[in-house]
C-alpha cells in the first residue's frame, strides 16, 4: 500500500490552472468569496469533479461536495478546504486542500480501489471572511455555529448594499442540501503552515493536534489632550503612555505562560503629534493559545494590567472583546493515522499547533478531525509571496492520500 | 512708585478689538504670519504705536519696534510679544504681551513719567512658525540664529511657491532696519502660562526664571510583517514592540530625572492590523528640561534603550533629531526685578519654567531677559478654548509696567 502515490503532474498541472483565476503580479490571486473568479474556480473544480465521477451536491451556504461510493453506506470520510482567497492572497492557502482532494480521488479512480467508507470532497464558502464576515462562514453553517439565515444575510464588507444570499443564487450555488446534513465520519484538511517552523527546521509534513485559541480585545483609552512642555507630569492624562504600556506588557505575557502567542498589532493615537500628549488612544491585541485555560488567564491578566494602567494616568478605559475562539484538539486517532501515514511515505515529521484557524477546527466539533500541514516558504501567507514548493505539494496530497485510505478502510 | 497702574479698561478694550481680528468661533482668533488677518492686525498696532507717539521701526524680518525715549541714549528696555496666532488659536497667547507692552508705553504717557533709559516695545514676526518654520523666526532673525536670506526664502509650509519675503514686501512690513541692531539692555515678555501650574496653585504672577531645552527625537523601525497567530514569538521582528517599549521607557524617564519632561504623542504602526505584527513603526519622543546636563543624559538613555530594543527584537533602526534647543536661564537681576515687582504690588508670585518656547529664549543670546507669566484656565493654550482672566491679564501688565521701570531707571 505504501507504493501507492498520487499523480504529481496532475496535481501541479491542477494548481497551476486554478492558479489563473484571479491572478495578480503573475503569482498571487485575489479571488474573494462570491466573485466572479469565485464563481471561475467553482465551475472549474465542478467540471473536475465531474469528469472524476463524483457524485456533486451544493448545499444552502454554497459548499460543494464531491462524493465517491464506499464498499458501504456509513457516513463517509471527508477532506477537502477552501477555494477563496484574501484580497491579495497566494494560490496555496485553500486551494491546496481542495485540488489535493480532488487528486486523491483521482488516484483512487486509477487504482480502481474502493474504499469501505464513502470518501467526501469538500470545497467550503467563504473561509477568508475578506469579503464577507465570519471567516469560516461554511463549516460554521455546518456545524451550527452560525444559522444559515445570518450567513445569508451577511453583506460585502465594502458595499452594504450586496447581500451573501443573493450572491449565492446569481452565481448558480445556492443549493438545497441541508448544511446540518454534512455528519461525515473523519475530516481531515490538508493546508500550508502559513508559518516558519516546518521551514525552519526541515521537516516536510506537519501534523496538527490542535489549533489555538484566539482572543482578540480591543481597549479604548480616554484621556486629555495636552501641551508636552507645559503640563507637569503629575497632571498628565496620558492615553498614549498607557496604550504603550498595554502593548509592551502584551508581549511580556507570552513570556510568563508558555505556548501564548500574543500580538498588539493596532495601535492609534489621537491627535498623534510629536508635541501633543495623546487625548485618547487605542490598542487591539490578539492572544492565543493551545490551552484554554492558559488563554483565559492571560487574558485576564492582561485586562487587570490595562485597568491598573489606566487608573494609574487617571484616564478612563472600554475594553471589548472582539473575537472569541476556543482551542480545538483534534482527535488523537485521525491524528495518529496522518502521523503514520507520513511516516510510512519517509516523510519527516512535527507534531504541531495551528497558528491559524481553519474548516477543520469548525469540523472538529462534529466528528474527529486532524489536519496536515506543509512548509511556508519564509512563513509567508496571505501575501502574493506565498509559496510552497512542488515536492512539499506533493508530498502532502500524499500523506492526505494514505491518511484517507486508513481512515476509510480500504 | 507702587501706586502707579495700567489703565484696565483701556487694556482690556484693545485686547477685545485685537480679537476680532480673525476671530473664529466667536472667541478663537485664526491669525497666522504674514495673512491678511496679521496685516490688519499690524496695521492696528501701528495706528496704536503713532497714536502713542512711538518712533516706529520696521526691520528687514518685519518686527515692529516702538520706541520712547528716554533721559539718556542709552541701549533701551525692550519688551513685547507677537501678534501671529496658531491655526485655531486664542485671543491671549502672543497678543496680551503686545498690547500690555502698548499699555506700559501708555501709562508712562499718562504720567509724563520719563525712563532713564528709552524704551522699546516689540511686535515679533512668525513666533508660531504654523505657517513659515521655523517658529520663533522674528527673534530668531534678531539674534542671527538664522540668517535673514533664509528667513526671506522661508515658503508657505502648504503653498510652497509663498515666499516670506514677498508677503512681507506685498503686506508692507518689509523694512529696512537691521534685526541684528537690536541689542536692548534688557528684554522682559509677558505671555501666558499655557499650562496649568498657575492656576492649579492659585498664583497671579509666574516669575520665569528658564526655558527648557527641548529635544525630539524620530525613531524608526524596520522590522519583518508576520502573521500573529502562526509565527513563533522567538522568530518574530516585532516594530510595534520596540516602539512600545522605546514609547514606555521614554514617559519613566521623567521619573528618573528631576524637572524632565517626556512625552511620546506620535506612534505610527504598518500595517496597523490587529492580527499582523507590525514590520514597520515610528514614534516621536519629545523631551524637555531646563537643565541642559540632564537633558543630554536623559537622551542619552532614550537612544541606549531604543538600540537594545531594537537588536534584542532583531529589528533594524534609524534615528534623527528633529529639533534640538538648549535650555535658557534668565539673567538673576531681570528675573529678581519681575518677582520684585509682583510682589511689590501684593501679587502672589511662583518662580518657574517656561514648558514652551518664547522669542524672550532668544532674545535672553543678546541681552539679560525674563519673562512674567499669567494663569491659563485649565492650562489650554493654542486653542479656542484659551483663557485667562480679565484680573489676570491686569495684574501681568501692571507688573511688566512695574518691571519695565525698574529696569530703566526712572
Amino acid at each position: 500500500m505504501n507504493t501507492i502515490h498520487i499523480n504529481e503532474s496532475r496535481l501541479l498541472n491542477r494548481m497551476e490552472r486554478m492558479a489563473e483565476i484571479g491572478m495578480v503580479n503573475g503569482n498571487g490571486v485575489h479571488r474573494l468569496s462570491l466573485t466572479k473568479e469565485d464563481k471561475e474556480a467553482r465551475d472549474l473544480l465542478k467540471t473536475w469533479m465531474l469528469e472524476a465521477g463524483l457524485d456533486l451536491d451544493i448545499d444552502k451556504i454554497g459548499n460543494m461536495y464531491g462524493r465517491r461510493k464506499g464498499e458501504t453506506d456509513d457516513a463517509p470520510v471527508a477532506f477537502g478546504s477552501h477555494l477563496d482567497t484574501v484580497g491579495f492572497g497566494g494560490r496555496f492557502d485553500g486551494s491546496l486542500g481542495v485540488i489535493a482532494a480532488l487528486e486523491v480521488m483521482e488516484t483512487l479512480n486509477d487504482l480502481n480501489l474502493v474504499t469501505n467508507s464513502p470518501l467526501c470532497m469538500v470545497n467550503f464558502t467563504n473561509e477568508e471572511g475578506a469579503r464577507f464576515a465570519p471567516d469560516m462562514m461554511g463549516s460554521m453553517v455546518v456545524t451550527a455555529e452560525i444559522s444559515i439565515e445570518k450567513a445569508w444575510n451577511a453583506t460585502d464588507l465594502k458595499k452594504s448594499d450586496i447581500i451573501l444570499k443573493e450572491e449565492l443564487e446569481r452565481l448558480g450555488y445556492l443549493g438545497n442540501t441541508d448544511p446540518a446534513s454534512f455528519r461525515p465520519a473523519a475530516f481531515v484538511e490538508l493546508h500550508i503552515e502559513q508559518g516558519p517552523v516546518l521551514e525552519k527546521e526541515q521537516i516536510t509534513i506537519g501534523v496538527v493536534e490542535s489549533v489555538q485559541g484566539i482572543c482578540w480585545t480591543r481597549f479604548v483609552i480616554t484621556g486629555e489632550v495636552n501641551h508636552a512642555g507645559t503640563t507637569p507630569m503629575e497632571l498628565r492624562k496620558d492615553a498614549g503612555y498607557v496604550v504603550s504600556q498595554i502593548a509592551t506588557y502584551c508581549r511580556q505575557l507570552a513570556g510568563e505562560y508558555p505556548g501564548l502567542r500574543t500580538t498588539a498589532g493596532l495601535i492609534e493615537l489621537e491627535p498623534n503629534l510629536i508635541n501633543v500628549i495623546a487625548g485618547n488612544a487605542r490598542i487591539a491585541t490578539d492572544i492565543r493559545c493551545p490551552d484554554k485555560h492558559i488563554l483565559e488567564k492571560a487574558e485576564t491578566a492582561l485586562e487587570k494590567f490595562a485597568y491598573e494602567c489606566t487608573y494609574g494616568e487617571n484616564c478612563e478605559i472600554e475594553i471589548s472583546t472582539l473575537t472569541q475562539v476556543d482551542p480545538v484538539k483534534f482527535e488523537r486517532r485521525v491524528v495518529a493515522s496522518v502521523a503514520n501515514s507520513a511516516r510510512s511515505l519517509g516523510y519527516t515529521t512535527k507534531r504541531m499547533v495551528s497558528g491559524a484557524g481553519h474548516d477543520a477546527q469548525l469540523m472538529a466539533g462534529v466528528c474527529p478531525a486532524a489536519m496536515i500541514f506543509i512548509p511556508s516558504e519564509n512563513g509567508i501567507s496571505h501575501s502574493v509571496k506565498e509559496y510552497s514548493s512542488p515536492d512539499d505539494c506533493v508530498a502532502g496530497t500524499n500523506v492526505l492520500l494514505h491518511t484517507v485510505i486508513s481512515l476509510s478502510g480500504s
